[in-house]
């Protein structure tokens, strides 16, 4: 066991955990300032929630070895309660539990970033059952297909993505990104609108805020993705370029298209933009050079900076922009692999424009649609079902007055200039 | 000397230090907006002080050969001003530059823990005063007592809790946590109730805030935790793993209780119950498995929620929970090892639930009760004896006026709407 | 390849991003509130496009081999696109992608930090253009003459200041910070004043903004000057620890002389204190004792306290202190080694107090001068061209309405009890 990998992913599952609250900010400064408290909230209870049934199961359904050795889902009963890892493995490259929490990490970052797309008007209840079940129904077997890869012995039979099909995500293009992105779409559409959208929009209370979460996501996603590398060497060296140069080029693109589209370039533009560029690289950061990085990147910028206005001509109320921003980012990042992977970065893969053909474009465009496809209808069909049993939508005047107060007795600002009630305790 | 090891308490000690920020921001939340000014420069004053404190005598007194042998205070002259350190050790396991700041990190944290209890109402000159006095006269001994191990050869003595009573505290449940909060509970009763209380309480100003200061503390805790593994290993990897699971069963524990007893959950609460779990696990993070984290911070979520209405019971205005986070959390911590300890677990030691039986449930109410009376008496001690020297209370106008304005000429905020003062000088 | 350093070295660089949204929030908090989102974008928009400059040319303009050996300016297109860093050098101490990544973080906050200079003021398209200027001319060359050392064999060849003059700068108090104060001055000159300055001024609107920033860069700090060491060893350990106690000293002596002044310590003065301990070290952290940065630090404090007050005397706007605080501090550290250098440190020098006369000091203040004039010169003629070439100021109307509307379409905080405006897109 090496020590200097194991500190690495140490770090890097910290960092990794910096990303909670990194989109709890993000999203909270671009709500209003009545729902701020319910979307970070949001954040930190799925989070909280998915991190006990990860390991009550989840770490098993992700990592453990396959059922029937199909490659779709690991044995959820082969790790309860994660007491394995409590003996040390001599013969193991990385402490088996620190694998297990930089993976839990990603568990909860992944269902926290679906509720962007609910802002302001989901009975928290109802929000807490959902991502229980959306963690485990979608996002556990999906993280077992992308990242669970089979033993070198064969003993162990990881997901049919990593092994059979052999798409490249370094980090979670699909399975983290386009999954959450494609979820927010299925239940923002179940969901449905808040009340006078889109005659009547929220705006986002403060933006400090929001450039407060980005940044946290911003040095959270250098664990995420280097972390991934599993070791602290030249593959990790590689991904943190990679990663860095491609969110200054996200930031860069979607900024110049505001500008060369609105006439001037926006604050919230440029966290976008830097999200939506970090977004592209995560599947392709071992997969590209640093010029390739910056084109990726920049291309996320660019697209993603017109694909939130979809939503306005589609008709969806995804609040946040999580489609904009995680679907078509990690779309764009998975596909783009096919055209500027290079054989000389860490995956050792070449795509059409370094001469190794339309394959590797293939393979990622089937991951992308496996991944698009069920995740889409696993959550349509849970959100629906919830919707159905205990209802998803907070009463209309809830909804009005802003949810923070009706759904957690609490404001998120509390004016000191007026006088201070008699007799309220400080907790409420 | 091992890279690895160095890189990841490198890496910890810059995370503790981001707890110092996380606690200003989690108590700066807490208070009004005229008073989070005061909060703030009580947390970076009394770190900064402590710091510097630890360079001249602190690091050898909680570290330096005990004196007499007797385990109850290092030899505070040994390492003055820590030149010692520049020198490197070839043969020592870590650089003890490395150990000495990552301590110093600890001491600063414990220190400004206790600036809760005295919110808006305390003098900061004899804020700073009582700060540097409390880190001499109780936490450079308790540390001592729980932190300094005997070497292995026998030439350097640690203190009594760590060798002679064989207590299990990992990263602080008795020197850190209770050691605050009962001297939080100590300078509360010396200070006395802020002017109105209970009729007229302080209300959270700025939700976020806390929310963004308890998500630095939360990260930062994986520094605190898994770097006093002091090594990038196996045990560094449970350690992390406990504190995060850990950490969620705290946040749901106290919702769980909101939501029973009040119909809603918080995000104060969730706040407080991820920091009252991670209080908890504190000092069994390497002594249990992770189900039992689970418990222990769920234990910690649901007593603490409770124990923070005692102090409208019993009367003492501890004004920020430090005694009913920090002061319960730690008891519950430090007491569950003698439950749910497994021998699985890095500690090899087995409570009552896994066959131990009784006696280091024993060690650990001995080592708790110590800690708890001698905290408690010198803190009340200290306290009492500068406020006949010097006075502790702010004047009444400037405690209802809000002290930041009289103590340090501050606003928080400034609103612009109103015409921007001839000639005042930018720093005021 | 060493795991273990490299691990740090990958830990520091995250820490060193987290500097940039440091800056922005503690420079963002600092200015009224319809300035600050103007302020952020400055320091987001221009480290990225710094960042894309890095892999252009930056990097080898940098650390490429120096043109005629003269060390003043690495070969510009030695690694163009950094595609040589894709390939695993076995033989290197560290993957050559991570010392770049590295250093593209230092090259983004350098240039971030000059914005301070022109808070509220400036055209956002001209500063684009500026930083990327004053990246290519100014700081890429001085980062050759500071940073870039010899190898071993004498293959490749450095910077002058680094390897023929010998002046001691471990991480920055030439190259970075008094580089960046000495550019906010020439930039400050050739902008002018702020409308109405001195007699009105701007005041902060949002000091937890400020505490937050400067604890962002806190923390971002120890990756600075412990990753400076390139290894996780001693050496990081010395520095780390140098670092943090000249932190507290520096907040310790500016509160102390705003209590000598004015009779109060204010959290303004505290975090600058903070900033100002913190690059003083930065060259001497390497060189000194404990005690010596503790001496180096509350000199820091103490000096620029003083030292932000001469704008005002001088007749200079440098809105936001970026003179006082990193240009003088810089030359306080810089010069100080010349003094407190003791050769037990990593270093190994001796200064003045520690019986190694006066050549140091000397040494040390040939590189100040060079650095000094060649970035006030270069930095003044930029910015004067750009005035001249497209117009550094923005109209007087949007500055004095608040440049954030007008040069981004954006207002950083909305009220959401105004009714919310019919069709208005959320993105506005």
């Amino acid at each position: 066991m090496d020590s200097g990998n194991t500190a690495w992913l140490l770090a890097s599952a910290a960092l990794v955990c910096l990303m909670i609250p990194g989109i709890a900010f993000f999203y909270g400064g671009m709500v209003g300032s009545r729902r701020i408290l319910n979307m970070m909230m949001m954040c930190f209870g799925s989070a909280s929630l998915v991190a006990i049934l990860w390991v009550l199961f989840g770490y098993s359904a992700a990592f453990g070895n396959s059922l029937g050795s199909l490659g779709l889902l690991g044995n959820p009963v082969e790790f309860f309660g994660l007491e394995q890892l409590l003996t040390e493995d001599p013969a193991a490259a990385l402490p088996g539990a620190l694998f297990a929490v930089f993976q839990l990490m990603f568990a909860c970052v992944t269902t926290a970033l679906v509720a962007g797309a609910a802002a302001g008007r989901m009975k928290f209840g109802a929000w807490m059952v959902f991502a229980g079940l959306w963690a485990a129904l979608v996002y556990f077997p999906v993280a077992h297909w992308v990242f669970a890869f089979d033993n070198e012995d064969g003993t162990v039979v990881g997901g049919w993505i990593a092994n059979m099909l052999g798409a490249i995500d370094f980090a979670g293009g699909t399975a983290v990104h386009m999954n959450a992105g494609v979820a927010a779409l299925a239940l923002a559409l179940v969901l449905g609108r808040s009340r006078g959208w889109p005659q009547v929009v929220s705006r986002p209370h403060n933006r400090p805020l929001v450039i407060l979460g980005a940044s946290l996501l911003w040095v959270g996603w250098y664990g995420f993705n280097a972390g991934s590398a599993l070791s602290a060497g030249h593959t990790a060296a590689v991904v943190f370029l990679n990663t860095a140069v491609a969110a200054a080029a996200g930031l860069l693109g979607w900024a110049l298209m505001e500008r060369l589209r609105l006439g001037r370039s926006s604050t919230l533009g440029a966290a976008s933009g830097l999200i939506a560029g970090l977004v592209a690289i995560t599947p392709a950061c071992g997969a590209v050079s640093p010029l390739g990085a910056v084109a990726i990147g920049a291309i996320a910028g660019l697209v993603c900076s017109l694909a939130i206005e979809w939503k306005f001509r589609l008709g969806y109320d995804d609040s946040l922009d999580v489609v904009g921003v995680h679907l078509v980012g990690g779309i764009i990042g998975t596909l783009l692999i096919g055209f500027f992977a290079t054989d000389a970065a860490p995956n050792g893969v070449s795509g059409v424009f370094y001469g190794g053909g339309w394959s590797q474009l293939g393979i990622q465009a089937v991951a992308t649609v496996a991944v698009l496809a069920y995740s889409f209808i696993l959550t349509w069909a849970i959100a629906k079902a919830l919707d159905l049993v205990m209802g998803l939508r907070v009463p209309e005047e809830h909804e009005l007055k802003g949810i923070d107060l009706a759904a957690h007795s609490e404001s998120a600002y509390f004016n000191d200039d007026e006088p201070a009630e008699l007799g309220a305790p400080a907790r409420q």
